[in-house]
């Protein structure tokens, strides 16, 4: 049984930067014990004024395309520039968990012995809705620990994406070179919310590869209707090998480039809007899934709809009708 | 005051293919009088068995592009055909309306003339979902009164296409050559929701421009996430002018084209399978707006959501404490 501690001892431990104590403070959000969440709601609330200080990265790709190869070169390089860096990973491997994996620190071996680097798995067979729910807290929570730099990763196959869209700053896709059968697991849609493509894997043979897929992809993107922010989503190659001598600058671009989008947006205040209107988003989705969640709670209401559902399906049904008898035995039920 | 007839009165007009009852018919479904909404139910579950044998094609893209031109020519191709067309039009110049507008009548003035043709517009400044509801309905009034091939009209600058997409067999982006400020009324991501692109206006001048585009635009599509259906949506060029003398077999291309998705896409299952999904979607968002109507509907809450919302966009309050305040009080006042 894991101990719950006074408020004090997560906001001040959190405040001086304590990762022990912010790692129990994550769990404390990601339970879902009522007094857990009356507890975490007091701690982000003490720890509010301190946060949004950071720049917030989404990065996302398939399985196979190199995302912990990237987020270890990346990371590593970002701590050598004196930053602290916060990695808010999904871990595959894993159902459901209350702390830390191992998985994702071997996954990421040197980052996680890097002393200006944290990282938190979560696990990733819970809820969207759940996981989306915490990983915008668990951000809070980093930025109030002194983090200055978030890298929230996601396997693209997913809504998940879109979920992470709407809690970053800028948004990350990492491709690789051959479009086709790698691809198959992409979801559609995904490469319109990218603030930048980055090609993976450009060294060795695959240099040539990986360059001319940078420059279809930056041709294929200039035929997409604009973000409407005056950043125009540029494509990038990168070789996160330790022994690269192709394109040694990969890594150096992506954050150059990445700063000039801070600069940008905070200048032409998009990042202030995009942050705000997150804000919104999240609060209308989470009214939204706990007026879900209280009707779907209803004790026999799963079954019901499942019966439903099938002559929806079947096409003997009708939805109007469908949910007027859903809604009357909800009402009825009271 | 607009009469209301017995259910039998709809059903055997529309089942004998009589437009003035069918338009009656489509006015019935589109009223939010509790009254004509239970005699529409009844209508739609009688002429249920004879929908769904229509192919459902949806129509959108950006103000300029040529929408009412193209549908015009494609309209009048299709009844040369033998098709029986049905237009369902969202007209831009109305907010609200219980009947048949003037404004598309004259938009698509041929076409409005033609005996194998049945132009309904909706009123646009409806909400989404609204518009969406009714605009399903209408496609199965329209299929059972003999229609066999129905577009669906949408602006292409809103959340409306995604809803539209989730309704018809094909989804078709009309675009215009020379990407740039044309396109900055279209939304991001749904370029990736076509089943296919036609570039319009390839005449005179801009046919090598409309030509290039096209290739430009195929070798983008390309890169992006396969559908997972076996199709590959591809770029087409049309000019819809009556005088055109640059390629005439646009027309004529286009429609071959949606054929053979139809073919494949019946052949492989991958309608019937779309057409069962769009069908649980319908349910689920139905289900959805009507728990939120609920909620919504109650006094006062209008007012208390905007002071909470000012303060989530002010980082003021969390969103979590702020929907628990929301729903307290929600419960509270029953």
């Amino acid at each position: 049984m894991r101990q719950r501690f006074p408020a004090h001892h997560y906001i001040n431990g959190i405040l001086t930067g304590d990762r022990l104590v912010l790692s129990q403070a994550i769990t404390l959000v990601e339970s879902r014990l009522v007094d857990d969440q009356a507890l975490a709601q007091q701690v982000l609330e003490a720890i509010l004024p301190k946060t949004g200080n950071s720049i917030r990265i989404g990065i996302t790709g398939v399985p196979g395309v190199g995302k912990s190869t990237f987020i270890e070169a990346f990371g590593s390089y970002l701590t050598k520039l004196g930053h602290w860096l916060a990695v808010l990973t999904v871990d595959p491997t894993s159902q459901r968990s209350g702390g830390s994996l191992l998985g994702d620190k071997t996954r990421m071996e040197s980052l996680s012995m890097n002393p200006s680097a944290y990282i938190r798995p979560s696990p990733a067979g819970d809820s969207l809705g759940g996981v989306a729910h915490r990983t915008r807290e668990t951000i809070l929570l980093c930025e109030a620990a002194g983090f200055d730099t978030i890298l929230v990763e996601t396997v693209g196959v997913g809504q998940s994406e879109t979920v992470v869209h709407g809690m970053v700053d800028f948004f990350l896709l990492l491709m690789l070179a051959g479009a086709g059968d790698e691809l198959q697991g992409m979801k559609r849609g995904i490469m319109e919310l990218a603030d930048a493509l980055v090609i993976t894997k450009a060294d060795g043979d695959n240099r040539a590869a990986a360059n001319r897929a940078r420059v279809d992809y930056q041709n294929a993107l200039h035929l997409f209707p604009p973000t409407g922010t005056g950043w125009f989503p540029p494509v990038l190659t990168c070789s996160a090998l330790p022994d690269h001598s192709a394109s040694p600058s990969g890594i150096t671009n992506v954050w150059q480039m990445i700063e000039q989008h801070q600069q940008l947006t905070t200048q032409n205040g998009v990042r202030n809007r995009r942050r705000q209107e997150q804000q919104l988003t999240w609060f209308r989705s989470l009214l939204r899934q706990r007026l879900e969640g209280q009707f779907y709670n209803q004790p026999g209401i799963k079954q019901q709809l499942d019966r439903l559902e099938n002559q929806v399906l079947a096409g003997t049904l009708l939805p109007a009708p469908a949910v007027d008898i859903v809604l009357k035995q909800s009402l009825d039920s009271h």
